[in-house]
């Protein structure tokens, strides 16, 4: 419906206030100012308010925003509200034990599923909820288990064969962290992440 | 002289900027128009012209921004033109390790030159050119090598301690993957990496 007219880059910063008010609302906070939601998030205070109007009016007049309120909608637009999505990982090296063990996204309604990995030594065994497959059983398991999210965190030589073939089964969003841009059909979603962008972005502010 | 006037998000930007750049230019592009920036980078062209206008008049006429050129500015407002930064990293888990093996610090000027890890199995080795200390030996060693530039990758209950140390020892910059806001004198700058952002922002776009 209105998908067509919403920057990336505001569903983006949605998550991000998502993510600040759930924080915020662990220390029992009721309210909360769109110029206090700014400095949270990093983001400045007209930009949280032109955010939110294109999705409703949430804030109180005197009052703000409130936590629980706006907590819900946020979900709700954000396709989160009441119900866990099962994502498939591929890649169970450092990183991808790492995500496995996350706990960000775990209380964010997500669920690792199934991991794929060719290394022998981890074949069969589960991390968390996880049990890890060979990867050339990522077609049967990700359509078996009707995933249509996931995450790569495998070697940048090996990210376009696992993308396409967790494609091939089912899966329209993707979070890639391995470093080369994926080649996919247009209808795919694919969020590349560098970590290196936030370090990169230190040493400006250093005397 | 510019710094207070300028957004942050201007300046992560920056860095998404110079990454994009750092990609493209391995295509051996030459010239890159704001509009195709705009794309790949996933933010609007005006908001790049924007960015980009708070340090100067970069764009030719009719060609866009030489890539070249613009990398070189962007190393140079960024503190990162021909020039190395010595990082230090706490915690040497799955995270921890996977941030060692990271080819993208490297690639943007970024070296981990020691890192800290209570686990005996691990102090005294080195991963890439990080020797490995026993946390109590940070002040130390970050004093030693003078070292700006932290990363917190320990579990979130050990964090503010790490982090504490660090800044005693004299970083004055923070990039915290741990699960907790960090409470630091003010001039530390402190970025906190949430890895579950992305992924909540991904079934928006799922029919």
């Amino acid at each position: 419906m209105y998908k067509e007219k919403i920057p990336k880059t505001t569903i983006y910063r949605l998550a991000i206030y998502l993510r600040t008010l759930e924080k915020i609302s662990r220390e029992h906070r009721t309210f909360i100012s769109s110029q206090e939601m700014g400095t949270l998030c990093g983001i400045d205070s007209a930009q949280v308010r032109k955010d939110l109007s294109y999705f409703g009016q949430f804030g109180e007049v005197g009052r703000g925003y409130s936590v629980k309120n706006l907590m819900d909608n946020l979900k709700k637009i954000l396709k989160l509200y009441r119900r866990r999505w099962k994502v498939a990982l591929a890649g169970v090296g450092h990183l991808g034990t790492a995500l496995l063990s996350y706990r960000g996204f775990r209380e964010a309604g997500f669920e690792i599923s199934c991991a794929f990995d060719p290394d022998p030594k981890k074949i069969g065994k589960a991390i968390q909820n996880a049990k890890i497959y060979p990867p050339h059983r990522i077609e049967e398991i990700v359509s078996k288990e009707k995933i249509k999210i996931g995450i790569i965190a495998v070697p940048g030589d090996f990210a376009q064969d696992v993308a396409e073939r967790m494609v091939s089964a089912g899966v329209r969003a993707l979070l890639n962290f391995a470093p080369v841009r994926l080649n996919l059909p247009s209808g795919i979603t694919v969020k590349n992440v560098d970590l290196s962008t936030e370090l990169i972005s230190l040493p400006f502010y250093l005397k």
